[in-house]
């Protein structure tokens, strides 16, 4: 069972939200694409660019831990991300779209939120510091961006979404 | 486009997490029996407990809407449920078995939050007071599960699990 403690735990967990974030840069572009109101477009556009510097950080913890970068098919992301495929479908032309695709993006952080905490929780326990600093720079942002999300949903839930 | 608006939108989601919670309820007891700790298994006992109270109140929502309690197919749940399951087996009979199950609750807690967080703020602009009471109260409750998840999850990943 030596192959099967916390490094390994931390490695395989790593591999998942490395592919989750490769997968949230494809799919953010797409949503941008499909958002009605021009905050919403921006909000998307922004989060694409932190997910860069997330892939890239995600990178030197690879490195610190002294393993190749390479990510492992993530089900919980698929399932999200296509959710918010079916809402950008199913809504398209709805002024209640941009409130439905907002929704879907903070599935997403959420995700991430839960990923990115495990992750320091278990790096501050196996003495990787930088990886530490690094997970915890990405958990603030994606924190952050959470909040500003959540102010959009309201503005984005306004009477003409529910006027349709 | 009358039905996709945010009635609607607020009706799929509702329908969403309404699956979600009785997918999540039948995986954690099953979590619970794999789990090592008599924490963590005490964790998600308590839980189990929590979500049959949230399904309730889901029903309740049904009620206030109008709308019979069905569910609808929610692929993020069964993504992040089936990363749990794949922990629980693959970290069988390892002291880091704990700390994977725990980062697993902790992924479909997040799941809740952001799903909550947005039922709670579309009712809100719709004006269903009542819903908006019921669904912050599972929205609190589900924070407060995450806030001791993390402190389980600190426990769980101490030096018996690192030495493995």
């Amino acid at each position: 069972m030596a192959e099967k403690n916390l490094e390994m735990l931390f490695y395989d967990h790593l591999r998942d939200i490395y592919y989750a974030e490769r997968q949230i840069l494809k799919a953010l572009p797409k949503m941008a694409r499909a958002a009605q109101g021009a905050d919403c477009k921006a909000a998307f556009e922004k989060h694409k660019e932190q997910t860069e510097t997330h892939v890239e950080r995600l990178q030197q913890v690879f490195d610190i831990i002294g393993k190749r970068a390479q990510g492992k098919t993530c089900e919980a992301i698929h399932g999200i991300i296509t959710e918010g495929e079916e809402i950008a479908e199913e809504y398209k032309g709805s002024p209640a779209l941009d409130a439905g695709l907002i929704s879907a993006a903070q599935a997403v952080e959420h995700y991430e939120i839960a990923q990115y905490g495990t992750l320091k929780t278990w790096a501050t326990q196996l003495g990787l510091k930088e990886a530490v600093s690094l997970l915890d720079a990405t958990l603030q942002e994606e924190g952050a961006t959470d909040k500003a999300l959540t102010k959009l949903a309201v503005a984005a839930a306004n009477p003409k979404a529910k006027a349709a």
